[in-house]
């Protein structure tokens, strides 16, 4: 009989543990409690219940210094211990383990009867390229440049200068609740009737993604009364309100809109090299199985520091073909100008959301601008012409104030 | 005019940084997003939306190392940003300021206005004590040895020898979750007909938390069967779920039973010095304003490892009256034995639930004998009478087989 099993890869530091010892305490502490201790008769029973250690590497450099010595343990959970939900999972796994001592949650891999219970994301790369009717270049979102004590003049007005530049998503800032200035189905209306004055003028769509806030149980409701005001995407602070709920919105056959999901509070799980749960995990793959359709993540060019190799694994995670599930449109945010374009597409590849907010807004010609000098980037990173030859180009002014504001990197 | 604030407290670790500067950063970026370039008139409008630098604490030693300098940052956010729920001003006060370095959210103080949102425990320390009929000792609560791969028959019995010892309440393992060979309203029948035989014999109440789990959307609905079935108190991952979960739970005018919050994956969050969410917010002022009428943490005492003070100031945090809701019960877990009760007392008072697993099932005499000697040392401790001596008293042969077991300390 083979056991269908779900395996948690662990990094755990310790400067003396027998980590042999540890993994094997895991698998069976983690699951039958005991096993040496029970009778010949109920090891056949719970033989399909106990964990097994799958892999333990030791990293245990000669003259090691204290705080070196760690371990990589990857443990085979049997996934008739739980049910199919990501808190089951996460509970088992990394319920109490969390707490004790050194240990970091790198990594898990799902069962296929685990996997099965997720549809995963309802759009995903090419169902929110469908939705746009661009498929042949790298996509553009920019953020609001303040929110907050705005009311919905000043919200449309933003809201317009970012839709003139051509940009392909607008998204609420994820500090936007609802609020008396710019409650929710006004937001959207209003946001809404912009993006249609610059289509008229542009010819191009786009989407807006409304912050979806307010009580857990209300969630789905206010998702559909967006939707009924015309949102045609939604942005969710996932990790605010647990990856369960992101699964329950996603596959609800009413909210047919794509999501993208926020990593508000990411931070508080995966920069500690000893605590916490690795970014490629906590950004990538739990996001993608609960069904985000984009995920915004830390760039690697901002303030917001993540190391490279992190961010890339991110963005791998969110389109690994192995998971049986669509693709999440990498969106790496944070620090972007219009002279990182070529540096982004060539870390990210094509299938990328260029986000920018200060990039946008801070152009020295205005937010319509900023947004026209992205999309001149993008297109010349594309043709392979570099970006002060781009710039020099007649048509492309935005490009060449952009780079004289910010520079360049290639 | 007065601004109602939530005050975020974090602690800030840079080598160089001007604190002051990056709390004004802080302070201004998470609310109206720029200042000194508003013009005095919206200045006027928006001053009531505006961040404010309460405290700038610089830690920095003569002579300090890379890695030691800090600044604890308080900065005081207008209530009027964000909606009355935890998401919303956990996104707020540490969305994208978590992913900004090495910074870890130490506490939070909620404004009044904020804080009239929330009821909070339903029961706390004095209603679980009323539904106990206990209020002149410390309460003893007891897990199942084991529970994954087992069926209702053992279950059962594994209940009844808990019951037997006299224990207060006892609980699901956390990692027990719907499952065809117990499943949540037959277990709950089970069990609360095994704590009815018990009491025959014993004359003792008992709670019996039932572990919650499944979607999101049917928890309540779960909840609610499992108190149809019987069950007079619940156990909640309410960190897998997210604490707006635990909120709306907690609040549900059906579901009026105890609810207890066990703390699985909070390792994720709380042992960095550098990163996540401190211990006495993370499972001590946000569990209780969510309603938790007991909560689960780690003890000084064994494997799972906090500092004392930690461990003392999420106490603090369960009970502190400045808090406007009832008290939470604490529940400090792991590593408990009997001959460990006069500490627990006198580390956290007589408010407290014993919260034991290996060291009631361990037991030289069995898992009945392991309630008795706990209890024999309850009343020891509260009596003042030193363990051993209270072990040499007739009756108290449990006491004594746990203590010739596991030792005491006094």
């Amino acid at each position: 009989m083979t056991t269908s099993v779900c395996e948690a890869t662990y990094r755990c530091y310790d400067d003396t543990a027998d980590f042999h010892k540890k993994a094997l305490g895991i698998a069976v502490g983690l699951t039958v409690g005991s096993w040496t201790d029970l009778p010949e008769a109920r090891k056949a029973e719970m033989e399909k219940h106990l964990g097994r250690v799958v892999s333990v590497h030791v990293h245990e450099p000669e003259g090691f210094q204290p705080g070196e010595r760690y371990a990589d343990l990857t443990i085979a959970y049997p996934d008739v211990n739980f049910s199919r939900d990501i808190p089951a999972l996460l509970v088992t796994v990394f319920g109490k383990l969390s707490m004790d001592g050194r240990i970091k949650l790198l990594d898990l891999n799902f069962s296929p009867a685990f996997t099965e219970a997720f549809p995963g994301p309802k759009f995903g790369v090419s169902g929110v390229r469908d939705r746009l009717g661009i498929h042949d270049r790298p996509l553009l979102m920019s953020i609001f440049k303040s929110v907050i004590g705005h009311d919905l003049t000043n919200l449309r007005e933003q809201f317009y200068r970012q839709a003139l530049g051509g940009v392909d998503l607008i998204k609420d800032d994820e500090i936007l609740f609802e609020n008396p200035l710019t409650p929710l189905e006004k937001r959207v209306e209003t946001c809404m009737d912009a993006a249609r004055q610059a289509e008229a003028e542009t010819g191009q769509k786009l989407l807006y993604a409304v912050n979806l806030t307010g009580p857990t149980s209300q969630l789905a409701a206010n998702a559909k009364r967006a939707i009924a005001a015309g949102a045609n995407a939604i942005l969710f602070n996932a990790l605010a309100y647990g990856y369960d709920v992101l699964h329950e919105l996603s596959s609800d056959p009413d909210i047919h809109v794509p999501i993208a999901a926020h990593p508000a509070l990411a931070g508080a799980y995966y920069p500690s090299p000893h605590y916490g749960i690795a970014a490629p995990l906590l950004l990538g793959k739990l996001m993608r199985l609960a069904g985000a359709d984009l995920v915004l993540f830390p760039s690697p060019y901002g303030s917001v520091v993540m190391p490279k190799e992190e961010n890339l694994a991110v963005q791998s995670a969110l389109i690994d073909p192995a998971l049986p599930v669509r693709s999440s449109f990498p969106v790496p945010s944070a620090g972007i100008h219009p002279g990182l374009v070529p540096l982004i597409l060539r870390d990210f590849g094509h299938e990328v959301v260029v986000n920018a907010g200060g990039g946008i807004h801070g152009h020295p010609m205005g937010t319509a601008a900023g947004g026209q000098a992205f999309r001149q980037a993008i297109a010349a990173a594309q043709d392979g012409i570099s970006l002060p030859v781009a710039a020099a180009q007649p048509g492309n002014e935005a490009l060449k104030a952009a780079i004289e504001r910010w520079g360049f990197k290639e």
